[in-house]
């Protein structure tokens, strides 16, 4: 209940900071760069909607943190923003990196507008980010400022980092279950991590009860990721809106794959003898089942998960915000949102 | 003489700089990432060393307009690297964005490494140079670093915008001399006008002192835009370590075309019914010449570098690096450095 009332409360001015950003990237001498900008973010083309937007999780995050750790969330309006721009340009890179010619169940970027201005919007719109985040000047003092945006920027090259590991990776058949975790810890958990962090710092907490807040959003962002590497095996490939019918298909080293190849069985066999056909996906995927792969992930997740929730507790979220806040951690821990 | 010894005074610091900073963000854990930069920035690799540097020319007018300015030139070395690093993470990304295989004489980075590993290491450059450039609050107030990041932001975002019209421009066979400004003012003066400003800021100099900073980087960079079109037809291809014979050939909206097509005589006849061929690039040149293509670059070459030296005076630039400001722009605006 907190959670939907609050979301419903930072909705608009959320929506108001990212178009009013977008507008000042992206206006009246560049209007074909702002039909761009809006159509990824979900505002404008065909498919536009709630679906096409994705539900700004990361921003509603940092506003209910510094809710929760005691401050106005209207003060981490800009940081919120940011970070969503931030999420939203390494979509649009990682589209064009992964060739992955659907996002949101629409046509990625690059496929509606061509490959060099898929690149260059994705970098206006990690400038834009860079500079929404320096507003919050505007209602922040001067090192609370400088903090946020230098927090932002660590996670934006920790983004790269993991990113780097990830393509490098797709050539190497074999790997150790070692090398899951500093992938995942840049492409996905760094920027999950500055929602809370960043949150926590605009909220001016304790050292320790920001600490525990950056530690709640990077387990968050760690177990997210592994379930997220679950259904990309054994979930519905549709509801997801993804191109392909699994992440066998696309050769990803997850962690169920990791597992799969450390045990040296027959799934291990079949994966490094090459590329899995998609007519292979069923009987691999029970294969890998059978050979521990998804309760390992599972186990994994739950232990992540365990982290993040006493990490949450550690931080003493206070009042409806922090009710929300268990309850995102909850939804999102079980995918629901 | 005074530029060559500040110069040399400025370039090991520099150096330093730029190498702790990819040291910072691609050391013993992404061996790999950082090899890519360090192949990029000429350091390592076949063909490193000076050539493959490229001149910093960008850094060490920072610096220049710093002590110019009357501070001490260190105070702005996290900015001068900064400028840098923007500058080679935009080239990383124009190259795949323009298809252009060669940069410096040799391979870009993305024949290399190929296009996603490429689009990534321009993203990490790209956040290398936030970080750097909030290391100036180590030796500058707040105040100075949050406008310095300010400045250096929305010259990020102008390159982008720049950007977005040079690739639009290439679908399009003519264009009003008008859309040219926007277009280069964003890809080229951008960039430029952010040494001069931001090198002002850090000094502290007053405004109008800042704002005449300010003015002769646009200018300066304007005018060198400019020059470079003409060279880019009338000039030694092999020597400006290019891939293409001729921006005729590339179809390029630089300035000289726009003005011929504005001509509509021969050379707008010819331009309009499609691509150039090679063997057609001589007499093309000449006719663009005789339409007066050449004259008109040169007499706008010519009032952008009056302006820009005009605005160099206001500055009142002081001292030693004061004369090396006026060295570095006469060279600039020779196209000798």
């Amino acid at each position: 209940m907190s959670l939907e009332t609050l979301t419903q409360t930072y909705r608009p001015a959320l929506e108001e900071t990212l178009r009013n950003a977008v507008q000042r990237a992206a206006g009246a001498d560049f209007p074909e760069l702002q039909a761009m900008m809006a159509y990824h973010l979900g505002w404008e083309g065909e498919g536009a909607g709630p679906e096409a937007t994705g539900k700004r999780i990361r921003p509603i995050l940092t506003l209910l943190t510094t809710q929760a750790a005691g401050k106005k969330w209207e003060h981490a309006l800009p940081a919120a923003a940011a970070i969503e721009l931030i999420h939203n340009f390494s979509l649009i890179h990682d589209d064009i990196e992964d060739n992955s010619a659907l996002r949101r169940g629409r046509p990625a970027l690059w496929k509606k507008w061509g490959i060099p201005q898929a690149i260059n919007t994705g970098d206006a719109m990690f400038s834009l980010a860079h500079l929404t985040i320096l507003s919050l000047a505007e209602s922040n003092s001067m090192e609370v400022t400088l903090q946020a945006a230098a927090a932002l920027q660590r996670s934006c090259l920790n983004l790269t980092q993991g990113q780097h590991l990830d393509i490098t990776y797709e050539t190497e058949r074999s790997l150790p279950i070692e090398a899951y975790w500093p992938m995942v810890g840049g492409k996905t958990a760094s920027l999950i991590q500055a929602c809370t962090e960043i949150g926590a710092l605009v909220a001016q907490a304790d050292a320790p009860i920001r600490n525990a807040y950056l530690r709640f959003g990077r387990n968050l962002g760690l177990a997210f990721q592994v379930l997220d590497d679950i259904l990309g095996i054994w979930g519905d490939s549709e509801k997801l809106g993804k191109s392909s019918v699994s992440d066998l298909v696309d050769g990803k080293k997850s962690l169920p794959v990791l597992y799969g190849l450390s045990q040296k069985g027959e799934f291990a066999a079949r994966w490094v003898r090459g590329p899995i056909r998609p007519e292979e996906v069923p009987a691999l995927a029970v294969q890998l089942e059978n050979e521990g792969g998804r309760d390992f992930a599972q186990s994994e997740a739950a232990r992540l998960t365990d982290s993040a929730l006493a990490a949450l507790d550690e931080a003493q979220p206070q009042g409806e915000a922090g009710k929300a806040l268990r309850e995102l951690a909850g939804k999102l821990l079980q995918r629901e949102v």
